[in-house]
């Protein structure tokens, strides 16, 4: 059979941004990986030998008691998270930035009927003393009552999470009898950042059900939800088929995370993306009249530069402004930013300062 | 690099059975079709260039206003599009039988708030004589408002509908000021079965929106919610975002939609299942004591027999029962199924009632 | 001050029909007892002294583990109750007639996210055989989790399950690790019928929740959801207070109750209603033409009758259709019925008969 | 008959405190106005001649498009009234300090899946400027839409909006394709405060839809939706009943409202608790070491003043902290709080500041 698909090709594929983590595609291994998986038939909804291997691979990252639970996507991967942990009447404390409050159109509240209880931060990080700011009334039926709190790692604005803090976190919510849950969307990212196994962060230091994310990291599509604390939760089947987040074919899901997390695919892809991106940072700190708005710590600079500068600099390179008023604009590097992809942006933006 | 992926196989690609078409992998094609979108950034959520191309290859299939949004999979496709057709106060009615009443784990009244009005079938297939058990109280605040029906084509029973019948519920749901919904999770296999384009049973008759099943036609993953008609829906983005379906990297989801549509994949695929459904119900029909239960319209066979030679055939080749107590099972074909594997099935199935 | 209200009345008392035994007003002792509540501060949301003395009267009632919380209408109890014996995977069986199907507009699939598992019934009465239709696949995660049986007593048919057929029920849920909810909004009437206290079907033979209905037994509004089981619920004021169900003058509510429970008020009320159903259908019953539908069991009468004698009976008299097209009616009475509105009703169906 | 009712009183009508204004009771002249609707059959659930007479009365003070639907409590108005204004994919823009965030037990989100967009203000009130913090984003399908505006009238800190403020934030909130609804949980203080008709600063100023509160105006129960802008919502009976604030003898809530309205019991009571709340402001404004912290321009007083001091305080009276770590008090007065209730308020604070 000469023809092996009637798919075109409508891109170009040497074209690369700073958009986004996910604008790039899925890396080679992967899409290796679905091939291995192809062919006969397996079980659906996870019932298939792909899905049980997984759990083992989950085993070696997580500990012995780790519970996964493939998905769709973050959002999927949150909400579910979240439903698990909470009853009818609980709230999430997270932060202001976090993105489950803004980026996913009201899904926590309306999928799960969650409240959530935000907080502003500086950089994306809640602390105990930031939790305690809404760490009250469990006894108030007037007020939604706080069950979890929510954090991300790394955080949205690029910030990453030291062990120690992530403790002190969690030791402060389970004295007052909420659960942690960790937006792991660019857990691989913190990982290579702190140079620490997945588990110093989570399990390790008291985290009880995270969203690992796979997307970001270079898989087509998938992320899981991570089961740390098994008591925490209850029926997590159930919740994941009620959010729509089962997929039928998921040999082809836990596949791709196999591919990632049973050799050092995660590492890789996180290790250098978050290298492109201090290099750009030190590209950009040599651009006069560009400051550089957060700790430079996974795979995110954020910057503020003068708003005709960046207007003129996007059609030259895609990117998004975080903050279109103030100025300041997110660029984001991925498992298959090149160096001269960095080398070459920041030239540009000298040339567009210099304009 | 000789190594091309961490994953490794953990199944035996030459077994296959009749449990479900969602038991079989992806078509070659499919996984043809990832490669050619792979590499390069692409904008995320839509935006690429892959869904702006399926635009057009929809609009080959249904016509020029139809609007295609892709989604991860089947009850994510449903509750978008009842929840487009739908207010606050809506109700749906559908067959007792329909996936989206017994298979969704209530996904429909969890996350859209629905209530399905539900009508008992003998084939599964609504009529307007049965909509009518449940289309009245418009005006009555006590009850909640029908405002789509939504029937399944072909049905979960393995039935087609003709054109004509789906005419005849379109035209008595809309002067009743009503909406209708079509899970086409397997309309290929209808398509094939009626010999017409898909466009005849579907905009051509009056169906407002459609589920479009791509998974057990040979996709990996992914449905699309297809708006027939733009005007009975609003914010369909907004909708499949806080549903949580909206892939980031959707460029995959869209090209493995164009691997089936944009040329004959689909209906190959579905012709194929289709045939070897009636290969398996001809050779069921010559084996004493195993009655076949619908008309064999699709990929599908319902049968009665001794619940024990079930059991025993079990052993043997994966397949459901579709009610227990009253020996029901259901036996389906899929892209790969093969002749082999029918004419082996149906050899098990006479030496274990002859046992 | 001689002017004692700006309210004037728009209505003749003395027309009372067959409507509904909530088109009826409250009973004089029910507004006395308003006045008895009021003046002078008292804690808001529940605190009060009304509510905390009507634990006490519960209990006399419903035993010493009883708790209450009173809510403001029937649909509010009804979902609170569901809400409180249901995770966010459960589900409900109960009787296709049922209240919470059929007349509460999808308030339970909306405000609850609850799915209900219906089964037809002949008479509104659910049976462990019929129970066993829906109550399966626990396991199943494809399947909403039934979790609670919902009957009504007495039915929206008018008929009275006797306490054993209630304990079967119950021993039958439990059994499966199901709770059993009891809509009782005239569960007066059903103690009325039965003769015995309203425990003996309740808590003496497995109960759980209880939905008591106070308004149809002669209260100005006012329901409230009756705890039996405490083990089988949590945070019951949180889900009140999110169901928008909490009352914030809340000894209001407390105090109309007290007056009907702290002595017979409640008994007198359901027996003279019963009674003046027992003289209608003995009336009707001697009227040649019209047919009783359903054991008249406690303060309802459905009949069968031709429909243009409804039409101008229903110009004489208030009451419903309840099948429209099968020429059946309701017939309610009220604790304000009397045997001359009864007599005078019965004339005038023979009257239209003859017509 | 000499006994009245069984229930009997358990508290001393000579009590009174500064807790709340929902502490109080019910006005007699609302009592009496139940009496006056009493008797007799009325068509339940809204059908009644009460509810009509109401519609006139609205009308005389809300112009001859308002549309009134009388719900149980404030909770219920807010949520009927924001869903009516929104779709599934809608967000409320309001206060940080606002009931509907943070009082209600996250009812908004729970029942009608809606996402409240907060901004923290100085006093409780938003302005266009404040508003713009969280307008924007319309077509971005990854955020919740904003689609209505919400204030408070007057606000949760006892401030009062000029008309002119409230067309402002019409106006901008118009010009934005968002709506606008005003809790008027305590409409009545306000318009007494500014001493203009309510329609001065609802309908004549935009005001789409409001929430009109009875219950801390003096009546036993109830407050109503009112549609002043009927383009801006569909349905309105159909959401009330799902949101299961549907009376079924709603004659005797909207005989109380029309015993506030039809005269001018509603003004005569806002105007005496604010009278007494200023009466209030004097007395503490004497007594050093005290602060009162919002103008005080309804019926509450806010205050600072030493921990223990409140604490030995609440052992004479009862009121809440606001927030305790602060020392921060609110003190309400009602249509009951007399002068000296207030006088030897005054000197107890005195007393325990001097202690």
């Amino acid at each position: 059979m000469s023809r092996t698909t009637d798919a075109r090709r409508h891109h170009d594929p040497e074209v690369r941004g700073f958009a986004s983590d996910n604008y790039a595609g899925a890396h080679p291994e992967i899409l290796a990986a679905l091939a291995v998986a192809n062919g006969g038939h397996q079980v659906s909804y996870g019932d298939d030998e792909y899905t049980e291997h997984l759990r083992r691979i989950m085993h070696s990252h997580f500990g012995q008691h780790a519970e996964v639970f493939p998905v769709f996507n973050g959002t999927g991967a949150n909400v579910v998270a979240l439903q698990a942990l909470t009853d009818r009447w609980g709230a999430v404390i997270c932060a202001e930035s976090s993105h489950i409050n803004v980026d996913e159109c009201g899904a926590p509240e309306r999928v799960g009927g969650l409240k959530l209880l935000t907080v502003p931060t500086p950089d994306g990080k809640l602390t105990p003393e930031l939790i305690d700011r809404q760490a009250y009334g469990w006894e108030d039926e007037h007020r939604a009552m706080p069950q979890v709190v929510s954090i991300t790692q790394n955080t949205e604005l690029g910030t990453v999470y030291t062990p120690a803090e992530i403790r002190a976190i969690c030791e402060h919510a389970h004295e007052r009898g909420m659960k942690v849950h960790l937006d792991g969307a660019r857990i691989a990212n913190a990982a290579a950042s702190l140079d620490v196994p997945m588990r110093a962060f989570t399990n390790a230091v008291g985290v009880d059900v995270l969203s690992y994310g796979g997307t970001k990291n270079g898989m087509l599509f998938g992320e899981a939800v991570v089961v740390l604390n098994p008591d925490a939760v209850r029926a997590m089947k159930h919740i994941r088929k009620l959010s729509m987040q089962l997929a039928s074919k998921m040999r082809f899901v836990s596949v791709q995370l196999e591919a990632l997390l049973a050799g050092d695919l995660w590492l890789r892809n996180a290790r250098h993306s978050n290298a492109m991106a201090q290099r750009l940072a030190e590209g950009v700190r040599s651009v006069d009249g560009v400051r550089i708005l957060h700790p430079v710590e996974a795979n995110a600079v954020f910057a503020r530069l003068p708003h005709e500068v960046s207007r003129r600099l996007q059609r030259r390179f895609r990117f998004y402004f975080w903050d279109e008023k103030a100025g300041d604009v997110r660029w984001m590097c991925a498992f298959d930013t090149t160096e001269d992809d960095v080398d070459a942006f920041v030239q540009a933006l000298k040339e567009e300062m210099a304009a």
